[in-house]
C-alpha cells in the first residue's frame, strides 16, 4: 500500500475518498479540506480576528490546532458550564493546547449568570431537557464572548458527520425554517450578533479523530454525560449505520443538500427580524431573549425555594 | 385491558396511536385508515372498475380483500414473474383469495414478453440490477393489463413504511424530481396510462400483517429472494430504528411530508410530457419505452449468443 502523494509506505486508507496515504499527507490532506471549507464558503481570511469555541473535545481541540497552523489568527473560548469537578479536565486540556499554541484562551462562566449553579441543575429546576437549556447557553455566552473582546467570527467545530444528522433530524419533523437556513456560515446581521462559521464541515468525525491522534492533541475522549439519551445520538448513529453501508452518503447527502437547496427548497425571504434585547441588548425575535428570560424564571424559582 | 370501542377485553395494543382494541374493533380500525385514505386523496368511488395488482404478499392481499369487504368493485391482478417452480406458491395463494372474494383475477405471464425468461434471468443477461428491472416489468404490466381490461384505476399494496421508506431514500440522494412528484395518487395522463392509487398509505406494514393473521388470509411471509441485498432494505430497517425509537415518527415524516411539500419544495410545474411508445404505443418520455428498449436489447442479446 504506497501513498497516493509521495509513493512512500501508506499508513492509512481513506475509503470514502479511495485514497491511501502516509501520515505527513494524511494530516495535509484534512488540512486542506478545512482550508478548502473556509475558502468555498467564505469564512474569513487571515486578516480577520477568530474566535474558536474550544470545548476539549477533538473537534473543537482539532479545529484550533489546524487554524493556527494554516496561520489564521485563532484564539480559544472556553466556557465553564459547571463546578470545578465537572470541567476540571476539559479546561485542563484546552489549557494544555492554548500553551502550546502560544494563543490566548478567553474563560466564560456560565455559573456566574445561573446564580452558581451548573447548566445541568440549572436545566433541572427550570424542567427544561439539558441539551437544549445547555445549548441555548452556550450560544448565548460564545456570541457574547466574540462581540464583547472584538473579533470578526466565531468558529465552532461542527464536522460533517454533526451537520449530516441535524440535517436528517430537521427533515424528519419537517423543520421547515430549519431546514433551508442551514449552512456552514451565519453572517453577521445584528451589531451584536457575530459572524458565525463551522470550518470542518467538509471533514468526517472519524478522520478528526484520526488526526487528534495522528498529532497527538490530547482530548476529552468521552461526551457530555448528560447527552446521552439525547434524540440526536439516534440521528447520529442512523447517519453512521448509513455511511457504513454506503460509503461516501454523508458527505453527498450534505453536500448534494447545500448545492440543491435554493432548486429544491422554498427559501423564506423573511427571516425573523432580530431585536435588541430589553434586558441585555443581544439579539432576539422576542422582546426578551431566552437567555434573560430563563435568568429571570431561574431567579423566581429559586426565591420561592428559599421563601418554603 | 379494555377495548377503546365497546369496552370488552382489549387484544391488540396498538402503542403508535395510543389504541387498546378487541379483535373485532381492530379489524374495523384498519379497514376505516383504508377508507380514509380513498377519500382523503381521492382515489376512486364505488362506481370505479378497480384492478388490484397482486403479489400473494400480505400488502396486497389485505388490500384486495378489504377492498371487497367495504364494496369496492375490485378485480385482483397476478403478474407471472418467472416459471412455475417460482412463481406457483404466491399464485395458489391468489388464486385462493380471489376464489374466496370470488371475485376475477387477471393472470399477466411476463415470461411471455421476455422471450421465456424469468424477469430474474432476462436482468441478468441484461446486466440490470434485478430489482429495478423487475420493477419496470411490474409496472409496464400493471398498466397495460389495466388499460387492455378497462379498469379506471390500478391500486397497489404500498403501505406507509414503504412510502415513507422510498422517500427517504429520495432526500438522502436529492432525487428532486422523484421527491416532489412522490403521492398516494397519480392522475391519468395519456390514454394508456390508467390513473393509479395506493389505500394503504396510512397504514403500519406491522398493522396490515397482524389484520392478515387475524382474517386468517393465508400470504406468502417470505420477501423477494432476489432482492435480499437492494439499497431499500437498508432504508426500510433506518426507518424500523427510528420507529422504535421515536413511535409515530414513520406517520408523522409521511403525512407532514403531504401535508408540506407545496409549502417547503418547489413543485416544478413541467413534470416530463408523455407520448406514446412508437413500438407499442404505451407511455413514454422517450420515443421508445424502456420496456421495448430491453425487448430488443435482449432480443439481440440472445441472438448473438445463440449465433456462437
Amino acid at each position: 500500500m504506497k501513498c497516493k502523494k509521495c509513493g512512500r509506505p501508506a499508513s492509512i486508507k481513506l475509503v470514502v475518498y479511495n485514497l491511501k496515504l502516509c501520515d505527513k499527507h494524511f494530516l495535509e490532506f484534512i488540512e486542506s479540506r478545512v482550508e478548502n471549507a473556509i475558502k468555498k464558503f467564505k469564512m474569513f481570511t487571515r486578516k480577520d480576528r477568530i474566535l474558536v469555541a474550544v470545548s476539549g473535545g477533538k473537534d473543537s481541540m482539532v479545529l484550533w490546532y489546524i487554524l493556527v497552523k494554516l496561520g489564521y489568527n485563532a484564539d480559544g473560548l472556553f466556557i465553564k458550564l459547571g463546578h470545578d469537578y465537572q470541567v476540571s479536565p476539559a479546561y485542563e486540556k484546552v489549557k494544555k493546547l492554548s500553551d502550546m499554541l502560544n494563543r490566548p484562551l478567553i474563560i466564560e462562566d456560565a455559573t456566574e449568570y445561573l446564580y452558581g449553579l451548573s447548566t445541568f441543575e440549572a436545566a433541572k429546576i427550570l424542567r427544561r431537557p439539558a441539551c437544549s437549556f445547555c445549548g441555548m447557553v452556550k450560544r448565548y455566552l460564545m456570541n457574547k464572548a466574540a462581540v464583547e473582546n472584538d473579533y470578526d467570527v466565531l468558529v465552532t467545530g461542527h464536522n460533517l458527520d454533526d451537520e449530516a444528522t441535524v440535517l436528517l433530524g430537521n427533515i424528519l419533523h419537517w423543520q421547515t425554517g430549519y431546514i433551508t437556513r442551514s449552512y456552514p456560515v451565519l453572517e453577521k446581521t445584528h451589531e451584536k450578533f457575530v459572524k458565525k462559521a463551522k470550518p470542518l464541515v467538509l471533514n468526517y468525525e472519524e478522520h478528526i479523530k484520526l488526526y487528534a491522534k495522528k498529532r497527538g492533541i490530547d482530548f476529552l475522549p468521552t461526551s457530555c454525560p448528560f447527552s446521552l439519551g439525547a434524540t440526536s445520538k439516534i440521528y447520529k448513529n442512523i447517519i453512521r449505520q448509513l455511511e457504513d453501508e454506503q460509503r461516501g452518503i454523508t458527505l453527498s447527502f450534505y453536500l448534494g443538500y447545500l448545492r440543491e437547496k435554493e432548486n429544491i427548497f422554498k427559501i423564506e425571504e423573511n427571516t425573523p427580524q432580530l431585536h435588541s434585547c430589553e434586558v441585555c441588548g443581544y439579539p432576539t425575535t422576542a422582546k426578551v431573549c431566552s437567555f434573560c428570560r430563563s435568568r429571570r424564571r431561574l431567579q423566581e424559582k429559586l426565591e420561592r425555594k428559599n421563601s418554603i
